[in-house]
């Protein structure tokens, strides 16, 4: 699974694979796929658009007063947010809850790089907050394998990420007792492998050269990877978990660049007897330069990682956050600023709780009486603290917490 | 690994798939590639041809003396009689024979129907030779996954066919303790996957279209296998048999038509810093009805199944055995029988040991001193035994016999 906002490492990708992006959903000029998500917008991509490409469903008012009503909270504020703005058949998935009947959830990560940024916490807080409202297994597929066939890195060494990228996904705060992460490489497994070679045998050339551009100078892993990112979404991959149960439905928190997998996961479903999973989709996280431009691993100003230091986090964001602010103080009081382009904003809404809060200073920096500096400052004081945190959360997972989350093992649910 | 012999399950499968036959090699009318086994000749496929276009090299002489010198026995009579006829570095092998340094065994089979036949068993017979002769491990692939990509059958129906030719594997006199066999669904594991992986990294669609005729409309599954019948020839995926010793060599006995597997393998060796196997490539088994026509599972009459009575044997022989005498028996006496069409003598030349034997019985059947009914008594009573005694060794073939052979575990072998 790619995470969505490391959006130039999945370039370079490309471009060491000699790949020409596909330009699978262009509203005007954006491209969203697996591997390459652009836009020329200063507001980043065009999310109505893609749903209808897409063909998801956007998350309303009404799906939300459902989702409050059937699990009595308070949605999650990246759900009220429209961060998470698309789905598909979450309905079904609160009509189970409703009734008491099982799902599980899964997501997961491309393990690109060995420190994970501000972007990557998104998918994993609100499947957190998910696993919490529902109290239901979780699965977290690291896809080190994929790692390996889109970049030039050797599969030992795209394990070794998926590892260390597996510590700071448990620094999330996921319950052990509910929550199995594992590398494809090292969870290789016969169960795994029937439903993989189930789903190859239904998915032919063709259908992925459409759905992830594929050529034939493309490595034939990459032909049949989609399987491997398809599979554990029926809960027939996991046997120690679901014991013989093969229908248990599966909620797929994700952004929305990996929906063509689960597409192509959807539709082999009914062909194997197996459920559909649900989906909920986030939008992407932009880059700290802007949200027509991509976060880098290698660009270490272009994203906030959570291995910064308070004062890196501060620096970053007063030098890189792009603004929406205006050239001097005097036009900026008079003219006001920007929130739909403020990246210090943008990032605002994705980790400051507090609605009364963020719609105050969205009316302040509009209307100029919040200065670029003081929005920045706020910045600055609402991640520091969910960084240091993370890196405290971090001390705690040991190698033996690790292996107590990547051994597979029955849960604390009965199936 | 696709057996040789059973051609019209082949053919099948492509009709059933709906791919057409890819022409790798056609020495005039032959197509040799690992579903598709067709002459127009009656003497069958042209096997110098085949050489010279696979680029392996002819078992000649002085490697058959060097075997008997090096191993201080007398050859098998497959490999006298040339049906053992083509290798790939089988000199580097003797060489480590002599030199006392380790190498292993490696051979398969797709298990395309519960009950095998005369022809499955050359390979096993050979290689059972091999084993005893060379004193080596031996692993055994069936490829369940393989049948079922290629075949309209479930994976868990191919892995109850591979369940079940093992036990016929086994009933040929395989060491327990030198011998570990395996179902690709049942052994997949970390070790195995990794090697597949990095093999799939390495191949292309391009190549696999190239060296297997397959389409766009072929699935994913069918692009991504030939990795799978690759990675056992590279002993890493073998860590219980041979600990973290990577570059162990490995020695392939098999049907011709498995080459383009182990082309490609031998190809991708040097760039994981993995040893090319050797191979030695044995003939094709001809059906009962003549080299030019296909044994098939689903007709009874094309072959002698290691399940039939003596009765059936005898039957069998006596109808359809194609023969290479004249219509009558005075014609016969008169100009004599032609042992390269004809198959009881072909049957011979592939379970009749004594080489003096059946040299005057070519001498007497094409000078027609020999009557065609005399000839196929003659096959009858040779391979009664052999079907017969194989039917006592599968008595003793009990699912905890299966098991042993099936464990993944270390053999008595040291790394």
């Amino acid at each position: 699974m790619s995470e969505s906002s490391q959006l130039e490492d999945k370039m370079s990708n490309v471009q060491l694979d000699g790949t020409e992006p596909a330009p699978t959903v262009d509203g005007e000029d954006d491209v969203v796929d697996p591997w390459n998500v652009t836009s020329k917008s200063m507001t980043g991509v065009d999310y109505d658009k893609l749903i209808k490409k897409f063909g998801s469903s956007k998350i309303d008012d009404e799906l939300i007063a459902r989702f409050e009503k059937v699990t009595n909270k308070k949605v999650h504020h990246l759900l009220r947010r429209g961060i998470f703005f698309s789905h598909r058949d979450m309905h079904s998935i609160l009509n189970l809850y409703e009734q008491g009947k099982p799902f599980f959830l899964y997501t997961g990560r491309g393990p690109s790089s060995d420190s994970m940024h501000l972007g990557h916490l998104i998918p994993f807080m609100f499947t957190k907050w998910l696993q919490d409202v529902f109290d239901v297994p979780l699965v977290i597929q690291l896809t080190d394998d994929e790692k390996s066939l889109w970049k030039n890195i050797k599969p030992e060494e795209a394990k070794k990420l998926a590892y260390e990228n597996a510590k700071a996904i448990i620094a999330c705060g996921f319950k052990q007792d509910s929550t199995f992460i594992f590398s494809d490489i090292d969870f290789m497994n016969p169960s795994f492998y029937l439903n993989i070679l189930k789903i190859q045998k239904l998915v032919n050339g063709t259908t992925v050269k459409a759905i992830f551009g594929l050529k034939d100078f493309d490595s034939v892993g990459k032909f049949s990877f989609p399987a491997i990112q398809a599979a554990p979404s029926f809960s027939s991959t996991f046997p120690l978990i679901f014991n013989k149960n093969h229908k248990v439905p599966c909620l797929i928190p994700c952004a929305i660049d990996q929906d063509p997998y689960f597409r192509l996961t959807r539709d082999v479903a009914p062909k194997l007897g197996y459920v559909k999973p649900a989906l909920i989709h986030s939008t992407f996280f932009p880059a700290l330069q802007g949200a027509n431009t991509k976060m880098s691993a290698s660009d270490l100003n272009s994203a906030i990682f959570l291995t910064d230091t308070p004062k890196q986090v501060k620096n970053k964001v007063n030098k890189h956050a792009y603004s929406g602010g205006q050239a001097t103080v005097e036009e900026h009081r008079e003219l006001g600023g920007n929130c739909d382009v403020d990246i210090a904003y943008q990032y605002l809404t994705f980790f400051l709780e507090d609605d009364d809060k963020l719609e105050q200073i969205r009316k302040n920096y509009t209307s100029g009486a919040l200065l670029t500096g003081e929005l920045k400052k706020i910045l600055i004081d609402t991640i520091t603290p969910i960084v240091t945190q993370h890196q405290e959360a971090m001390k705690g997972v040991t190698e033996e917490v690790l292996a107590q989350y990547m051994t597979p093992r029955k849960l604390k649910f009965d199936f």
